[in-house]
């Protein structure tokens, strides 16, 4: 079969719901989107359930579904997600968990989850606690993510990741931090693994407290970074790569590291550069240029993500994300002025929904969009949820965007003969 | 996530296709409806599958799938679901049938499946039979259930439901009854049970032959209730909780008790009252009024159920299903009225199609509204089959509209972080 290229637009938590200052349109609908109308006017369109209908996922399940891979059955936890974006090389039994740079009181107690939001030292406190050796020989490695986030890795023998860690979790600040211990007490394996996070934890709190980063924090008035939460426990499973089973070779362009590590997962390579921020403002243009390159440069598959429409949703700005909606449209212009436009399929879609007034992620579909050369035109003429509700991928899943994608760039396998 | 409420109006066996006397219309379209109508324009709307296109279900099925319950892993079969409408309450092993009082003459030939309609006296039937023990040790327990019909169960050791029993089906009088037998003779439980029916349909037929309530029906000119026949073999396997699943306080309310059974059995509380029929007249506003009581009490999710429109639809009867749904219009009305608008979330489905002229369950979708603060609104403007074909729930499947509704309740959980 011939060979095309594709570009996939990620808007991440894109999706909404009717929205009463927004005159009850969603973002999408109420956002000026010439590009986007048009690629939604030439195209086929739809309202698309990451997994399927009514159920929310996390943007770590939402872009494995998007990369074509069984979230279901090969997630492996937001610990082994977080390590690899983090650049850890996971090993076979390691147990990571996904934390937090915290502050607690002579007591334990949880003063702050995340230090006052420390930004800068993270990288030389990870150091200071990284390569850490526990008493049974269990080797810890650390690493900063962005902001006062971490990744943790134990590796050792006979460690389970089904264990209850140190975090107190979202609103529990004023708690005493967690003793960690095993879901099933009769389990050996995850009592060595809590009783090893717990040596570390006490360890690293030894270490943080004094750590100069911190000492200069204390006489700067910020709170110090003198403890590590930890959260998301999990083991890596052997994930098929999406780029071996189809052939593909993809680039992954995106601010947000855990998208960066999912891409790694699945077999795709990873670009970030520091004006792709994953927040609210970041470098449309820059990304939309890179992807250009990219296909110049011969790649399958171009995927860009924005993290901004999720950032705004989860804190109910909807004139924000109507704003960030409008960046992508401008990225959106930049892409179709930019590639052959008789040989690249250009798709766009979201990881989830994550609608202003909920502030969270729910499991309503996500407004999708492919078009290209020889795409099959539904009757849709604009962007919106409301108007994707009569378009020809309504009600399909991410997965099946990702297959038809492929298919059209001719990367699909025929089953049968 | 925040917490809303919701209501759900099952009217059962709502979904129909054109008829000649309708002017080609569905009873749905040809009813005036103007609370459902307002409800679809306001709402997202579709014909949704009870389990796949095409395939016909039961209203146990239909019900379990309705409050999210995957029928095909855990159908028990009509037998359990029957016996615990009664109120027995099954344990492990127990094999339980669904059963008629019916009419045999001196040669076991069957004159009557339903004892001329028997109503009277079921009760004092049953408790004649009930507690019969078996030669080998097995006890038997009866109870009655509305009308003619009667739940068994057997309950002894090594007893299996892979058993032919003694019905002889629909529009099969004037034949013998069906000596029970293993549905394979390799199956020494199968056989044993088999045999026990056998033994207990024997003695209940001579206890019920010289029985007070029979030998006055007799006298009155009607059928003895004589035997006992019995099909619906089944056992009851541990079937999830989906109140627990999803953390919701939810009531059934309803006047058709295998309704009640299966809300029971998955974890929901159920109310009925003597002028809830589960017939052609029931009391539409009591139930709409329990409803709004309901949420009024804190119930996350209040189901109302309506038996009318299936038996109509079994009696081809489409202008009584039209004026039933016209009744229950007005009580989507009563509830409109009484609720708190920007906080409850309002569904409207069927657990299968009955059409009028096919007089039986199909695998048609059926007609399904949901309906809240900030549902997203596709552009069906009319409640009926033909117009939610183009509504953005069209071919979804019953359990995805159970997850659509937790999800806008705030009662889903997220997968991945």
């Amino acid at each position: 079969m011939r060979k095309r290229q594709g570009i996939l637009i990620i808007s991440d938590g894109l999706g909404d719901r009717p929205i009463k200052v927004l005159n009850g349109m969603t973002p999408l609908e109420y956002a000026y989107t010439p590009n986007l109308d048009c690629l939604a006017r030439e195209g086929s369109t739809g309202n698309v359930y990451p997994i399927a209908p009514g159920i929310p996922v996390g943007t770590d399940v939402g872009h494995m579904e998007i990369f074509g891979c069984d979230s279901d059955k090969y997630y492996p936890g937001r610990g082994p997600l977080e390590a690899l974006s983090a650049g850890i090389e996971m090993k076979e039994g390691d147990v990571a968990f996904r934390g937090n740079f915290g502050t607690v009181d002579e007591e334990n107690i949880v003063i702050d989850r995340r230090a006052g939001r420390i930004k800068d030292g993270t990288a030389e406190l990870a150091k200071a606690l990284s390569g850490m050796c526990l008493e049974d020989g269990t080797l810890v490695l650390v690493k900063e993510l962005t902001e006062h986030r971490v990744a943790v890795v134990l590796r050792g023998k006979g460690l389970s990741a089904a264990i209850v860690p140190t975090d107190v979790g979202t609103a529990n600040e004023g708690v005493r931090l967690v003793v960690p211990h095993p879901e099933n007490p009769q389990c050996e394996e995850a009592l060595k693994t809590a009783e090893n996070l717990w040596e570390f934890t006490k360890k690293a709190s030894d270490i943080l407290k004094d750590h100069p980063v911190n000492q200069e924090r204390i006489r700067n008035g910020l709170l110090p970074a003198n403890v590590i939460l930890t959260r998301g426990p999990g083991q890596l499973s052997a994930i098929p790569s999406t780029a071996k089973k189809t052939g593909i070779r993809a680039l992954c362009i995106a601010g947000d590291i855990t998208v960066g590590g999912i891409a790694g997962l699945v077999g795709f390579d990873y670009y970030v550069q520091d004006s792709f921020t994953g927040g609210f403002t970041t470098d449309y243009m820059g990304k939309a240029q890179k992807a250009v390159e990219a296909i110049g440069e011969g790649y399958d598959w171009v995927v860009i993500h924005v993290k901004g429409t999720d950032l705004a949703g989860h804190d109910n700005q909807p004139l924000e994300k109507v704003r960030i909606i409008e960046e992508i449209d401008g990225m959106m212009g930049y892409i179709m002025n930019h590639i052959e436009k008789d040989r690249c399929y250009i798709a766009f879609t979201a990881d989830h929904s994550t609608p202003c007034e909920a502030k969270d992620h729910t499991g309503d579909g996500v407004p999708t969009i492919i078009w290209g050369p020889d795409v099959r035109r539904d009757k849709v003429e604009m962007a919106g949820e409301a108007y994707f509700m009569e378009g020809a991928l309504q009600n399909l899943k991410a997965r099946d965007i990702f297959a038809l994608q492929m298919d059209l760039m001719g990367f699909s396998k025929k089953r049968g003969a």
